[in-house]
């Protein structure tokens, strides 16, 4: 597509949440980190979901696969909150993020 | 890929929020929905977001069309919120969702 | 309280996810909806959640007492995602968004 | 006690976006933490948001002076986004959160 970035840096926030499974959702929740460490994608976990950094297309291809293992881990629903940003007029890393609040 | 499932049908509701831009946003989020509209997916604006459902792939290839196309109309920053439900259980619309609670 | 702004309009979107009860959340959804109506509050199901406007204090009571009543039926934990709009430089209602869009 | 909870302990994610101030949003969500520690609430901020711990009308409150105070700084117009995590089966701290996958 003319006028499409042909790479475009994301950082999302990722909150999956299996539904039908029970109460604890630890095991699905470990296995999603799994994916992330296997697309090599830099990653940390926090209280309420974890933040990703990479490129667009690595990034959701991550997170489709933590939907189809963790349906295969035999939850029969999901519903996922992501957050995403992507900006133009610079670079900046999600320890960028951090820094720059708390510098102040 | 082994273990991934061919389709995975998927409901969304995207709310796309362009900064930098000044208070209003809605020449943006009408492009949103042109986007929409050209990938050929059903969908229903709403006060705070817009419901998608279609095929994994193709419902992530227009939210990342959306993040292109705002960023091209100057936007330098965009900060999405997206919620994704899938299920293997049985199929289920947007239309079924709100069927199922209205009914009651 | 001084500095507090004696009245704020807000427009939420609410989805409340109840865990530990199966896969079917409708009834818990439905009463949620009871929840808002007895709170007299305005509010429009999607596909997705639910939008609702009023002064932050109503709306967030409500938004309390669905937690509350959802416990109370007997879910043991709930996941809650909220959108939470404000604005001081004009008024806007949940319908004043859509039509804004619609009308291009 | 008549149907509510006299105390609902709740952690949340919150992630306050002020709009129509330009891209950088650092010293509004500077403030934001400020209004946390002010309140005396546990809270850690990560590079997509900030995890609260408290009761629920304590991180309520704060929730509600973030908007006033981001709005007194100027800002027209804020939207956020709010998850809200609650359970009567146990008691779960922010950092048992991640203890429980991380141990894994």
């Amino acid at each position: 597509m003319k006028g499409s970035l042909p790479k475009m840096k994301v950082i999302v926030d990722l909150c999956v949440v299996p539904m039908g499974v029970g109460v604890s959702v630890r095991k699905y929740v470990t296995e999603c980190q799994k994916v992330l460490q296997e697309a090599g994608l830099h990653h940390q976990l926090h209280a309420y979901g974890t933040n990703i950094e990479g490129e667009w297309d690595d990034v959701f291809a991550a997170v489709k696969q933590c939907h189809e293992r963790v349906h295969a881990m035999g939850a029969p629903r999901i519903t996922t909150s992501i957050k995403v940003g992507t900006r133009t007029d610079r670079e900046q890393s999600m320890q960028d993020k951090i820094d720059s609040v708390a510098r102040k």
